[in-house]
C-alpha cells in the first residue's frame, strides 16, 4: 500500500532528513528544498540508475554537463523569452497573485460552466486561459462567473490576467544595464542543442544517437506547492536522441515503451502510471506530438512525471545560421547570432542535414516523490503494533547495510563491526553504515523506515562468546531482512557473496 | 611530465570532448564551461572519489544537497552581503573593469615599487589594495605609479577602486521590487550551517562530526580567465566538520594531513602541493587560521585548489537567535531574524554549546584542472613519432575499457565484441565503450589521449578463425594496458577477475 497522503511523505522526509525546506531557520525560501543526509543519497541513486541505463548500458548516447548560466540569446532563439510564460492573475482586494490555469483548476465545476457559458466556448481548461488571456475584458468576466480567492471564499477582485515569462535573470559581471544579463537556463535541453556540434566533433557520432545530461533547471514558478512536486529550483534528467526525419515517429514509441520499463525498474507500477498523449492545442511551441508520463501522487492524483516530446528540426534548425540552405520542416525565427550550422551526415546521402529529435525529459525531484510514495508501507505486525517500512529497490536505498555491534561498550564486539563495515564497504554497493546509536528493536524500526536493506548484527555468537557456547554461531552474525524481517545466520566468510547477489 | 602550458589542456579538452566554452555558438558566456562526454564522466569521478571517502569510508560524515536559490538573510547574516566584495578599477579610456589586485599582479616589479613608494607602505599587494580602497584620489596614485592597462601598453586612466560584491542576485516571484529577490549561492557551506539543526535532529549524530556538500556556487567574477581556474559557475566540494572548542586546532592539522593525502590519492604529486598558511591580515572575516593548498598549474604557477579554514563558532554563531546565551568566541552581528540556536550538547557536560568548525573546502573544476596536468604526458615513441597519453588513476578515468571488434562488417566478431562489452559493463567499474570507429591504431591513439586504461580486441583468434588456427587463442582477447602499451593474450574467462583487480 503506497503513501496515500502527501502529509505522511512531508512528515517522514523532515523526521528522518531526506529532504527539508530551503533557508528553513529564516522561514523558508518558497519553491526550494534542501536534500538532507538520507534524501541525497536517495536522488544520486536515482540519478546513477539513470545514468547507468542511458550511457552506460547502451552504445549510442554519450554524456554532457553544461553551466546553468546560459546566453540570453540561447533563451531567445530557443523561443523561451518569447513564450516561456505562464498566465498570471492579481487579485486587486489581497495583492496576491494566481497561475491562472492552477486558480481555474481550483474552482467548482459550476464557476467553470458559468465562466465557459460567458466565454462562449467549451468547458475546457486551455482553452478558457487562451480565450481569458485574448479577452479585452477578462477581470469582469472572472468576476462574472463567481470566480473565487483560494483561502478567501468570496469571489475575487480579479485584474486581466497576463502573460508572465518564467525566467530568472541575473546580472553577468560588473556593470549593471540592459545588456548584461544571462538566465538561469529553464531546462537542461538547451546546453545540449548547443553543443551538438561539439559532441559531434568531439566523438564521431553519427545518426542516430543520443545526448544525455542531468542538472539543475530554474522556473520562476508563481505558486510553488506540492511539497517537492512544483518548485522553483529542480533538477532535470534529458536526453536528446537525434534521428533522420521519418524515422521519428517509429524513435518516439520506441522511447515512450523504455521510459515507462525504466520507471518500473526503480519500483513504480505500472497501474499508478498513465500515457497521456498530449492534445495538439496543449502542446509547446516545438513539439510535434508529446507524451506525458502522469504518476499517481498521494493527494494531487495523476500529475507529470516525464514529458516525451518528439522537437523535430525545430530546435538545431532554430540555434543554426544559414537556415534557408538546411530544409528545416520546423518554422523557427531567422537567426544571425549563431556562428554554425548544427547539421550531421545523413546516414545513407552523407549530405548534411538538420536531424529531428526525441526528447524524453524526466523530473529528478518529482522521480524521488513518486519512488518515496511507491516505496511507503504501512504495515500492521502481529503483535499489533504498526511499523513503516520503505520498501526501496536495493540499489536506490540510502543506506544499502548497517552493520550493528550489539553491545556497544564491549570493544571485542565494536572492532569487529567496525572491521566488517568496512570490509562490506569496500565492496563498492554503496553507503554502509555502521550503526551504535540505540538498542538493536530501536535501530531495526529505524531502518525499516528509511528503507536500509539489511540490517548485521554481530553478537557474542560472533565472537565466540555466545550464551549456550555454540561455537558453530563463531563467525557468524544475523542478518535481517527489511521486507520479511525474517533474520539468518550468515557466515562472515560468505557475506560478500549474500551481499553482491542481494544488492545488485 | 605533466602538462607545460595551459593551451596544451585547452586543447585536447576541446578536440576530444573534455571541456568546451559554455554558449559558444553565440559567442560565447564568459566565465562559463560546458563538460563533454569524457569531462562529465571525469568530473563524476573525481566528485564520487571525494563522497566516497567523506562519507562511504568514514563514520563521523553525512552528505547533504541543499539549493542554489538562497534567502538573502541567510547571506546577510553570513556576512556575505558586507564582505564578499572584490575591489574593482575602471579604466576611463576604455571602459573596461579590472579587479584590482588580478590588475597589479599583472604590472612589472618597477610599477609595483613605485606604487608602494607613493603609498608609502611596503610593497605588498594585500597592504596596498587596503590603501588604495582607503585612499582619497587612488586613481591618481595608480596613474602616477605608471600601472599599465593590460593589453594596452600604456598608463591606463584609472578611477579609484571601490568594493563590488561578487554574489549574483535574481528576483523570486512574480512582483519585482526591492524586497523579493534571492542570491545564489556563493558557496555550498551556508546551506550546510542553516541546515546544522535538521541534520542533527535527523541522525542524532554527536561531536564531533561532519556533513559534506559537493554542489555549483556562483561568484561574479569581474575577470574570469585561466580556461576553468577562474570562473563564474564553478562546483565545491565541502566539508564543515564540527567539533568541540578547544579541539579545533588539532583537526584542523589533521584534516590539513588527510586532505594533501587525498589529492595524492588521485594522482596529484606532493611536490606540486604547497601548503600556504594564510597571514592573518590575508584571512577572510570568519576564519581564525586558514591553510590554503596550492597546486603548481600550467602557466599560471602555484594557485589555490582548496582552502582548510577554522572558521571557529563564527558562522554557526551569526545564524543563531539569541546570541547573548551562547557563549560565542566569534564576533558576531545581532541576528533577530534566525528562527533557531544551532548548538548541540557537549559530549561532556552535555549542555548547548556552538561547536567549533573545520572547513575543507575544495574546487571541483580546479581538481579536474590539476588531475589533468598531472595526468597529460607528452611521449616520444622508439619510432620517433609522439603520443599524448592521459595518465589517469584508473577510478578516474572516463572510460574505463575499449571494447574494439578487429573487422567491424564481421557479425561474428562483433557479436562477441558486443556481448563482452556488456558482460565488462555489468560489474560495475563505470563506463564501458564499444568502439567501432577506425581501425585498431587509431583506436589506441584515440584512448591513450582520453586515458582508458585500458583497450580489448577481439579477433579472428578469439572466434578460433585465427590465421595460423592457434585453437588455443580461441576464446582470448587482446589486452592492450594504456601505460606501457603492452599486449597480452587474457581469456574471456579471466577478464572479470583481471579487470576487477586493475580498475579496483
Amino acid at each position: 500500500m503506497p503513501a496515500e497522503t502527501m502529509d505522511e511523505l512531508v512528515s517522514l522526509c523532515k523526521r528522518r532528513g531526506f529532504i527539508f525546506p530551503g533557508s528553513e531557520v529564516y522561514g523558508g525560501l518558497q519553491g526550494t528544498y534542501d536534500y538532507g543526509p538520507l534524501g541525497v543519497e536517495l536522488k544520486n541513486n536515482l540519478k546513477a540508475a539513470w545514468w547507468r541505463s542511458m550511457i552506460y548500458e547502451r552504445d549510442d548516447i554519450e554524456g554532457l554537463d553544461s553551466s546553468i548560466l546560459t546566453h540570453k540569446l540561447v533563451l531567445r532563439h530557443s523561443g523561451h523569452e518569447a513564450t516561456f510564460t505562464d498566465p498570471l492573475v492579481d487579485s486587486r482586494e489581497s495583492k496576491k497573485r494566481y497561475r491562472l490555469d492552477h486558480l481555474l483548476k481550483d474552482q467548482t465545476p459550476a464557476v467553470l460552466e458559468m465562466l465557459a457559458a460567458r466565454l462562449e466556448i467549451d468547458n475546457n481548461l486551455s482553452a478558457m486561459v487562451a480565450a481569458l488571456l485574448a479577452h479585452e475584458d477578462a477581470g469582469s468576466v472572472l468576476k462574472a462567473a463567481r470566480v473565487l480567492e483560494p483561502g478567501e471564499n468570496k469571489v475575487g477582485d480579479w485584474t486581466s490576467p497576463r502573460l508572465f515569462n518564467m525566467m530568472f535573470k541575473t546580472t553577468v559581471g560588473p556593470v549593471v544595464n540592459d545588456e548584461n544579463y544571462a538566465y538561469l537556463r529553464p531546462e537542461t535541453a538547451q546546453g545540449i542543442f548547443v553543443n551538438f556540434k561539439n559532441v559531434v566533433d568531439s566523438t564521431a557520432r553519427k545518426l542516430p544517437f543520443g545526448i544525455a545530461q542531468i542538472g539543475k533547471s530554474f522556473r520562476n514558478e508563481i505558486t510553488p506547492r506540492n511539497f517537492i512536486f512544483r518548485v522553483r529550483e529542480f533538477e532535470q534528467m534529458e536526453l536528446e536522441f537525434f534521428c533522420t526525419p521519418g524515422t521519428d515517429e517509429a524513435w518516439h514509441d520506441t522511447w515512450l515503451e523504455a521510459r515507462i520499463a525504466w520507471w518500473q525498474s526503480v519500483g513504480l507500477s505500472r497501474e499508478r502510471i498513465q500515457v497521456l498523449d498530449v492534445p495538439r492545442e496543449d502542446l509547446s511551441h516545438y513539439s510535434k506530438r508529446t507524451y506525458d508520463l502522469m504518476y499517481h501522487y498521494p493527494s494531487i492524483g495523476f500529475e507529470e512525471i516525464e514529458g516525451i516530446a518528439n522537437r523535430t528540426d525545430f530546435d538545431l534548425g532554430s540555434h543554426s545560421k544559414n537556415q534557408d540552405s538546411l530544409n528545416l520542416t520546423a518554422r523557427v525565427e531567422p537567426n544571425t547570432d549563431s556562428t554554425e550550422k548544427l547539421t550531421i551526415a545523413h546516414p545513407e546521402t552523407q549530405k548534411p542535414i538538420v536531424p529531428f529529435v526525441i526528447e524524453p525529459s524526466a523530473g529528478v525531484d518529482r522521480g524521488v516523490l513518486a519512488v518515496l510514495t511507491e516505496a511507503f508501507t504501512k504495515q500492521t505486525l502481529e503483535n499489533g503494533e504498526t511499523r513503516i517500512v520503505l520498501k526501496l529497490r536495493p540499489h536506490l536505498a540510502p543506506i544499502k547495510v548497517a552493520v550493528i555491534p550489539l553491545a556497544k561498550n564491549r570493544e571485542e564486539i565494536t572492532s569487529v563491526a567496525r572491521a566488517l563495515k568496512q570490509r562490506i564497504q569496500a565492496l563498492g554497493l554503496g553507503r554502509i553504515l555502521y550503526e551504535d546509536t540505540g538498542n538493536i528493536g530501536k535501530a531495526y524500526r529505524r531502518h525499516d523506515e528509511i528503507g536500509t536493506p539489511y540490517c548485521i548484527t554481530v553478537d557474542f555468537d560472533t565472537i565466540g562468546q555466545g550464551k549456550d557456547g555454540a561455537v558453530s554461531l563463531t563467525d557468524t552474525v544475523t542478518v535481517r531482512e527489511r521486507d520479511s524481517m525474517a533474520q539468518q545466520r550468515v557466515k562472515i566468510s560468505d557475506l560478500e557473496g549474500f551481499l553482491r547477489e542481494k544488492l545488485r
